[in-house]
Formats: C-alpha cells, structure tokens, sequence
C-alpha cells in the first residue's frame, strides 16, 4: 500500500517506520529531520527491539510525493490550519485519511475539506519521543483502536486494522469513533493539562490525595461531557477507576505530549484537547467546570519553564 | 500602651513602628531580624515617607517581653501551632488580643487557648516586604477594619481603631467581622492561589480573559461561600466588580504574600486560605469547586521553581 505520513513528530515517524518495514511504500513528509533522514535512514529505539530503517522516502513538499492509497495524519493539532493544503496533492479518486491525531474536531476538518467518505480517524495509546534529528524512542504502548468518522464498521476499516496488526501495531477496528475518543480525552484532559501546568508527572498527581481527587474528578467531568454526545453506549463509571489503576502501573513515570510541548517551547493542543470537548460539551448542557479551568490556566502561557 | 508583636514578618514590623513611633512601648518577638534590628534599630521605607526607629525593644523569647496591654498577632498562619505558646507569657487579666493574620481560623485558634472575650480580628489592606534585616518596605495601601471576634462593636474596638489612626494607619471598627473576613478572601483566595500556582502577577491574569474569568468565577464562589455563613447582610455581586477594578488600578503588580511564600521556600498558608473557608462552605452546602480545585493544586508542591 501506498502510505503518506503527514506530521512526522515521533507518533507520526513511529508507525510510518513498522508500515515501512512491513512492506508498505511509506512516503514522509518531514521537516526538522529531512536532512538526518534523507541521509542516513531513521532509527526507532524500543522496548521490543531497536530497528534501522537505511532507506526512507522523505519530502520537504507534499505536491513532491505523488498520490497515495492512505494518508495517516499525525500532525500536532496546533497546525491544522495547514493540514488540508498539505494532504490535498496526496489524494487520488480512492484515497483514504486516518487521522491519529489527539482531541477532537481533526476528522470534522479534513471532512469539510475532501468530504466525510474519505475520512477514518484513530485513538493511538502510545510513549514515543523523538531524540537526535532521524531518532525516534519507542516507549510504551503502542495500540490504535480506528474507525470510519460516519461511523459504523467498514471493509476499510477493518483491513487497516489488519494492515497496522500485521506490522506489529495492535489495532482494532471500532464502530463508534466518537466513544474513543471520548474516552481517551478521560486521559488526555486531566493528564496532559495537569502535568505541563505543574511539571509534575501523572505518577506524581496520583501519590498526592488532593490532586489523585482532582484527576477522579475532572474524569468524571469528561465522562459526563462524553455521554451526553449520543455515544452508542455510555462510558461507565468504572472505566475512571480503570484508568486511574492503568496510569499508575503503566504510565505513571510517562510525560504527556502536552507537558513535552510546554518543556520544548512549543504551542499547546489546546484546542483539540480542551476548546472543542468543553464546547460540545455545553452545548448538551454539561458544563465541566474544572476542565474549563483548567483550560483558563493553560490559555495564560508559561508557568513551567523548564527548568 | 504596651503592645507585643508576635509575627514580625513585614506586616507586623510595619504596624508595630508606626505604633512605636506614636509614642506606644511596642515589643517586638523577632528571630531573623533580632540582631540587626537590637543593633541598628528598624528602617521602614515607604510612599508616606521613610523613617528610622533608632532603639527598638526587641527578643527572641516571649517570657522575657513582660505583659502589655494588647497582643497583636501577624504570624504566619502556617506557624499557628506555636502562636498559644508564645501568646501566654504576654498576657495579663485584662490584655486584649488582636490577630491581624490572613484567612479563617486565627480567632477561633486564640479564643480556644484564651477564651472569646479576649480576642479581636483585624482585616489588613496592605502590600509591604522585608528588605535587609533591619529594613522593612512599605509600598501601598495600609488600611485595618477590626472588630471583636464575638461580633458587635466594643468601646475596646472604637479605641484600638483610634489608636491606629492615630498612628497614621487608617482603621476603622467594624461590627461583623465575619464578613469583613469574607470580603477578604473574595481577593486572597484567587489572587494568592493563582499567583503562586503559575508565578504571574494579578494584572497579568487580569490582562488574559480567559483568567480574567477565571478569577470572576472563584470571586463569585467565595462570595457565595461568605454569604452562606449568616453575615449581617451579603456581600453584594457588585463588590467582585469593585475588586477587579480595584485591583488593575492599584495591585497589578503587587505579589500576593503567597505567592513570594513560594517563590522564597516558606510553607504556604493553605490551612487559613483555603482549607478551613472550603470546610465552612461546604458545612452550609456551597461546594466552591473551583476553589477546591486551585487548593489541589497548591497541595501539590512546587510547581514554580521561582527562576
């Protein structure tokens, strides 16, 4: 399969890198690493073996890199106002758009620009970092759950996910996106503010009874948020305890994108991850009080500062 | 009159030299300053003037103050488990004691060891800090509203008002100090809290609209908390107005005592700021979520590393 891989940070170099050696024609579009890539290949450092890829197919311009059969979207969602001019040159007749990105409104933007059919969006959980320009460090994790943005189980949808499972990437295809994604934003709204707010990790907020009651409660304003969308069933209220348990043992010592994005001096995805979910949330009448605070202290700037 | 000051932080130098200075025998119990201020006597810098107290009575150790006639308190809340201790040797039969230290609790901590009828409350309006040993710096405001900690209004409150006046400290006695107390929160609890938790002053979170609101909304929670409490009438919706006006006006750059808490290592007076006006609260049904919220993440720890 022909593969385009827009946004190449460390999810996007990740899974592009196992499609790649899969098999897969994967085409890059890079920009702080094309030099080291280009030159010297792309090395993925992780937990379940260290890979070195010689070869990889980057590009500085996306009207450079010819039509693919799936565009995989991994761009930080702070430079959406780019993403439609940088797929369009890489879209024939049939092609497909998975975006992986974090938040919501990222499947309603590519959606409004090439029509809803195209588009498939994916919840990855995954610990990746980027190192050195052409390095990129597997963590933890790992797994995608996708599914079509109009809902429903596809033959698409299920052979991405037999694509992503045979190059070693656990993946499930779902039927409702919209509950997946609510439900990593259970993670995702506590977690990633809380931590580039204070610089503390997840384990950290968690060994703090105020703060693990914070987190516990921010949850439950998410899931609240969630289930009043018309989810095809509700998120329970056990999968807040299952979560909490799950960071604890698997992610305690994990630094959310968001705190990366605030220590590195990037922006902040504050508008898939906070502005849109606490939107759609009012408008179903549910307010999340704390998420909107937390929320108001993020838009004020830089209180860590990284050092 | 004798007076003792226990607490000789800036707001409790501050006070005691105008005092001094108007002709009172004030005794100070000092611990970082006691050399400097025995030796070289006490400098106060201010808008109103500077001046000098060449010979000042200061020591280190409450037994050896003698009695007076009041005891003004200016602790730091957070060494409340010291404050009877020090009180005692201080007192004789007919010593009043006057508390001048931030938040809830303080009176209630005095009337335990001391009985109601000795004690009063004092709200104080005032940004000062320490300098040097030996320097205090006084840069705005000043003003005390006291009245007894048993409510009403006292021959004893109307004097020790016209004593501070006297001193050039503009005071008034009030007869509900409760809701004096409240008023105050209604500026220290999101101001102090905010400033500390992201290092930003509260014009620049004034300057933002998203804390802007912020702020608004937790003055309109402590209000609420206030006024459950059965003051004498309610603080009224439009005194969160007055706040933040006030507050661009003429403390947008102050550093709330938390805040420079933090920013110089010393423990931070949740327990009087936070901790016992959400229990109030929450004993009348007003749950004061953002409140809590900013309380959890003071507990935290360290967020601003102060560099």
């Amino acid at each position: 399969m022909k593969i385009g891989v827009i946004g190449a940070g460390a999810v996007g170099l990740y899974y592009g890198s196992l499609l790649q050696r899969a098999g897969h024609d994967v085409r890059f579009l890079l920009r702080r690493d094309y030099d080291a890539i280009t030159r010297h290949g792309l090395t993925v450092t992780s937990p379940r073996g260290d890979f070195h890829l010689e070869k990889v197919n980057g590009f500085r311009d996306p009207s450079d890199m010819g039509t693919v059969d799936l565009v995989l979207v991994a761009l930080k969602s702070f430079a959406n106002h780019l993403l439609a001019e940088m797929a369009r040159p890489l879209l024939a007749e049939h092609t497909a758009l998975l975006t992986i990105q974090n938040g919501l409104g990222n499947e309603e933007l590519l959606a409004e620009a090439f029509g809803r059919d195209r588009v498939l969006g994916g919840v990855a959980m995954i610990g990746v970092t980027r190192g050195e320009p052409g390095e990129v460090h597997h963590m933890a994790l790992g797994s995608i759950r996708l599914g079509e943005f109009k809902g429903g189980l596809s033959p698409r949808s299920g052979q991405l996910a037999a694509m992503f499972t045979a190059a070693g990437v656990s993946c499930e295809a779902i039927a409702d996106l919209k509950k997946v994604r609510w439900e990593k934003l259970v993670w995702n709204i506590p977690f990633n503010g809380l931590c580039a707010l204070t610089g503390q990790t997840p384990g950290r907020l968690l060994a703090n009874p105020a703060t693990r009651s914070l987190v516990a409660e921010i949850m439950d304003e998410v899931i609240a948020g969630g289930n009043a969308q018309g989810l095809s069933e509700p998120i329970s209220t056990e999968y807040r305890e299952e979560m909490l348990d799950s960071t604890v043992r698997h992610t305690g010592d994990y630094r959310p994108s968001m705190m990366l994005d605030r220590l590195e001096g990037r922006p902040l995805e504050l508008e898939a991850i906070y502005r849109i979910p606490l939107r759609y949330a009012a408008q179903q009448g549910v307010p999340m009080v704390r998420v909107g605070m937390l929320q108001a202290l993020l838009e004020l700037g830089e209180p860590v500062t990284g050092c």
